[in-house]
């Protein structure tokens, strides 16, 4: 995980620009507005996991959002890989790509007699470690977290639709900051929606285990979530398990058998509470095991081993650059 | 309106930078979340109106959302002051000074190892005329917009509070877009919340007349602006008009004398009609002009012939930099 | 009472047609939508109350509907006055008229090739006697009716506006069966918004009196009623009485001094028991019964003696032809 | 098309009247309520379609409203078809019989005593060309509607049950109104529910193609459509075409391959847009179009080409009686 | 049933009282909140019916209202079969055990000084003759219940999770005494939930039958009853009935063909009307006599003839201790 | 404080029973749906404070819930006081006395028939020491408690009436036990209703203080406190400060200047944060202290110093029996 001295330059319209270079004007929409789609990805082995998936999904944002973006999917995933490839050799051998994809419209047109600006739309393609993202989680993989129910409700759909993966996200921020202020340090944010139902986490995905079957959230106001479609999808059936979308509320969890979150980074993280009450009997279960270890086989990487291998060193190497995550249990 | 030859500066966290430079980074909580408060203000004869009262505003939003800002609002005002003063050369005689002033958290935790980039938070304060924001609006102050109520509603403050005046507002950029969709050039989108009250503008406040009364909504599910306190707390007064905060619902409005939104770059424009039923006789009525004759007398600029002359010289001036509001009949 | 011989006349469009000819064509946007506003007024001595406050209430309605009507509010007062003109001679001494005004957009395009239809818009103005609509209420001036909340709510403004006084309202039917199937003959619906605050009867307002203070749900989910106007802004500062408008619960009413609904054709009906909760002491209270003296006394009529002695006529003659409400407790 | 010169004549109450003598009383319950259920048919080739299941609709909308019926679906079955059989010598050969019929509890108590008026309920049955409804849809069928969500939202069931076919939806008219605001010629309003689900056209049902499967609104606040049953339950199968009920949102309609709407006049029409966002590639798509090539088959009648035939000749011929839909873009 | 001489007894903490001693200090926690865990079995011929099934949803209760209760279900089921035991001599030989299970926290902490009291949590068993609560319910099995919805909806589970079977149910008893106002002696109140949909009666759960089809409310808020769980699981896959859980509206019912509710002490009850609206014919329906048979052949007690039977025997006996259910239409 | 010798009684209808004998049968309505109203009050130098009012709410509860006691107002105060009478020689010189009045409807009419039970209603009155109640609270005048959001929501009124002081509160019990999991151990629970507005503590009610005036919420969803009361009507005027219902949310919270809990036991205890933003300068403010001063000196009690003390004899007495409230931060 040793950083090498090479620099990490990021995509930017066409263009590769040292780290801190990438910056976003603050006329720009995706500051005035919040108006920016946008992607995380990460790699097993250097190779992008379901990167197709994400682009298409920036695409349908793009469009809803009316964002006049001439690119195509083929167009990103070009810059994407040109990214990775400009910035691998700088990456330790154990390291793995995050790319961060951002697309905003652009400045506002008030704005647009200000020199020296594009336009827009803007592309954007950082690419960094993954393992500052998933600091200190290794143990979460043995404990399990506290999924905490915040006051901060998702906001449904009819409202801001979350499916559309854009920064106009400050209510998740505000969910972190009051699971933060529980006691313990493993606390998760879980928001529900106005109706009680379980939507996501603040960047997660939420599931359930009953009776050997995987239960999710309906995809109503929650992000899609690449992973969790990569469950549902493929491992699931992989390995036999049904797996459904339903509504699902506290009451259903606290009566499950295991839970976990899903999210591109870290893949799976097991909950083995709500509210302190324990799900199943508190311990990670067999279901949330044999997953993991099925998304490991099939990408090559064992999941929990590299994270938990990247939290030593970083204990090790008391000069630990990346703080783990801020508020209290979350990134 | 000539700009002048010298170049606009940025307050950047203490320095001033060229306009173009004035970025955010990719990595910054402002980008990642939307988590980033804000004020814009405007000058009469460049002299900055009711600045304290957004500087306040502004600090109670930094103390909602934790953002651990060591400057007073002192601090702040110094540095605004002295940004018009490095700007004001460059402006026109008959220019105004716009601030833009932007306080962010900084860069997430994960990020704080990315060398070169100021951790946080981030203050920022950008000035630049204000004819850019009010181009095109001239004919406005003479027929009056249509006020259009969306489809998208405003988000409640349960949800999200509007009252913290952040950039999590893609939902806004929504109800532009759909007013730009009706027939007409003069519809600017007006929010209903959830309940079928009237709740704002996307980025101003609304009031109707009524018996020589004037009623805004209730401050709860709105931005609390200065103009709209202006003028329940010091105009109406002075013109003897009562004025209160009341519920209101489209029916109040189609069967009101007249109406009109404010904010802070044009202080009022009037509304004449709903959803294109006339509201009173629809024509620009004889309170919202005696209370932009007062506003107009009280700062000593005569706030409509000020926007007309600036339209005026635009159209003359081929050349005329700032597109007017890019979305049909919004800035 | 006796009705004399002469035929009531209906005026339609302009013209006057005998009472049963006063038929709209099923093919109109009133049939077909419920897409009408209406009016209806009644008279003390034969002379109309309130005529302009109902028209300009219709005009309100028409305006938001978008009904191109070319009338004014003269041009209807005048036709309404004929109308009772007209009629008068068949009217018997002791009657009252009671006018109804409808006004319709008339024919849905699709039908304007249908021969010997008016297009539209419709206006028709019928004058009935008053005593069909009170028939059997004059004893619930002496006991007061059970208001019953009714598992139908109101609909909320935001669905479906009712202070437009229009005829899409199969949902007070609903109401009205419902209380039907309640024990006892005296319960009139009173029906709740989704909030849970009193909305109105199915035709009527609703007001409490708690300690000397007149209070009647805000206007928001209720039709903004002329008798509920004249109650607030003539009658009650008479008295001394405050009045005032407030979101009012079922607590609130079964924790009031005493209760009363108000309608155009009756004036005010005591109600005594909410759900069989007993108001106050469970009678006719004295506020109630002082507004109703002063509402007699300013219009010069003895409103329950003259309801009630209609009912005495009614039973007497046998062959009394109006058949009392006919779902039990409303008419 | 050419009108043949006989003139239409309507059961009403078992008798047949001219057409422009099919009227309501201005005291009928169906007009002081909107309380009247109805149902509109169609023929092909003269022949009704699905008329019993439209008349176990209607006689379900009488038991819920409790209007007393003394009539069997097989009585009205037999004057359905008596009413066509007197009117068809006068419709033109390639003419289609679109029946009306409505039941309406009749004439309120309290106007029992007005003679000459049938006292209730009153069965109606009209017959009129298919082609005034269809006017002007022809091109439709190429281009596809812009389906344009409202402001107006639907009613939900908890409400007034839009399961209940009845004369209470000036709500409908209000949402075709502000369809009519929006630039292009194009659109056609569709209702969101409170919960920002899909709910229906003013008139027609909604279905999204994702992936070959076809995905309409649950049954929960829509009109249960007879088309969309019909597509459901036969012709989708008959297609191998799966066909799920699901709760839908913009994003879902958004991110969909076709979309189309299904009314008893036109069958299905293709919506190539949501708030002007294509759907799929903004085309009609192939699924779409196999649907209505198998109804077509299956009736024995081009349904488009019928349409477009109608259209041609109504330009040609100046006089063209019916107009086409009166607000823009819906009848 | 006669009552023979032996008193019965009650569990409390481990120790065997007269029934009139089993009592609750009025600082209980149970008291003060309403916070206490409880079940309702039967026996039938003695024997209880799905004993485990009422204890493991009581320990779920447990669990998430977070009292620390040291027995296992293990200790519960010994402690019940011995409460059985020791009462069963007491009993008729005719009749059936019905056992009242309670948990509650205890002692809240301020009262912990109050001598005399155990400290909690406290485990109470009852045992008493069924016959109680089925008393005069013996006809409704031929007749079928009216539901009746109230005005009184059902608390959402986001508020109060009705999973949780606990003593917080006033509003359950409101919505008795609301029904307990209509017409006739049949009623029970059926509630709805905020969102419109049938969730529960209040005490029982609610099942429609459609071609041939059983469906229930989905889960959310309503208790999940053991023999709504019997139903779905075992009666109907053993009749080759198909049986889901769906949402379901008061339309949905009123156009199904049979409807019943159950409840663990009758079982099922037909309703055959909602709101008076006959449910189907009327009469109580074949799907749910078949219900009915196999679960009585399953058990081997006739569960219909012997409601009845005891019903005669408390007529014959006019000194009948039990009174049947105290507002009308329900116990 | 010391506790004499002499042991405690409790009125239970109408006889005088030990303390640990007051109890309830397990069959009571009480016990069965929370269906129990009650009061707790509280006196100075030992003379009751509002007992009137107290129990003028106790009976509009019986009222409403339709329990038929058969008691006056002047019944229950003249067992109150005879309570007080006979306990009071066991009361330290230094102690108070708080009552608590439960009224419950008694048995179900199934469980009349056990031998042995008071029908009911049942009337109880205990009386035990204040300091019991207010253990542990005496620093929390001085650092005031931080207010917590809880996820668990207050039940609005439409649902469940807060003003009906009642058992079925187990909802507050939740927020308790939430509040309990947060950081530090000065949360107390507050809740929002619905809509996102402050309701009320879970036994307290809410003030506000800005601009030298006292906000409360409307009293809509909350519980009427007598407390609340005194102040807004008493203590506020007598201050010349001006006191207002109104919706109150967070956001105005934490924009205020001061804020406090008030309750019966404590009379007011100051809040300083909300979720750990401090409210005004993060201290007791002093309007919240002249309040305090102003109830102490009407009432001859310093409140404040009267708790110190008893904390501090407390903590010297080691064997001090009452725990101070048992989920951290609330008793």
């Amino acid at each position: 995980m040793t950083q090498k001295t090479q620099e990490r330059v990021v995509y930017v319209n066409g263009e590769y620009v040292p780290e801190a270079e990438a910056r976003i004007s603050i006329y720009d929409s995706a500051l005035m507005f919040g108006d920016m789609v946008f992607e995380m990805t990460r790699s097993f082995h250097k190779k992008q996991f379901k990167l197709r998936e994400h682009l298409a999904r920036l695409m349908a944002g793009v469009k809803i959002l009316h964002i006049p973006l001439n690119q195509s999917v083929e167009d990103l995933e070009r810059a994407c890989l040109e990214t990775i490839e400009r910035n691998d050799p700088g990456f330790a051998a154990d390291d793995e790509h995050r790319l961060m994809i951002d697309v905003s419209r652009g400045l506002l047109g008030i704005y647009r007699g200000v020199a020296g600006l594009h336009k827009g739309p803007n592309v954007i393609i950082a690419d960094f470690p993954l393992h500052w993202t998933v600091a200190g989680m290794g143990k979460l993989f043995e404990s399990g977290i506290n999924a905490a129910i915040t006051s901060q409700r998702a906001i449904p759909a009819i409202l801001l639709d979350p499916k559309v993966k854009n920064r106009s996200r400050v209510h998740y921020l505000m969910a972190n900051i009051e699971a933060s202020k529980l006691e313990g340090e493993d606390n998760w944010a879980l928001l529900l929606d106005p109706d009680g139902f379980i939507a996501e986490g603040t960047g997660d995905n939420f599931f359930i285990v009953k009776n050997k079957t995987l239960i999710t959230p309906e995809g109503r106001n929650v992000l899609r979530g690449i992973s969790r479609a990569y469950i549902m999808q493929e491992l699931a059936p992989q390995l036999g398990l049904p797996a459904v979308e339903k509504n699902i509320e506290p009451y259903d969890v606290m009566t499950a058998d295991e839970a976990f979150m899903t999210g591109t980074p870290f893949c799976m993280i097991p909950a083995t509470s709500l509210n302190r009450v324990p799900i199943g009997d508190g311990k990670v279960g067999p279901v949330t095991r044999s997953l993991l270890d099925a998304w490991s086989r099939s990408v090559g990487v064992d999941i929990v081993k590299q994270i938990q291998a990247w939290d030593r060193q970083r204990t090790a190497d008391a000069s630990g650059a990346p703080t783990p995550y801020s508020f209290k249990g979350k990134k």
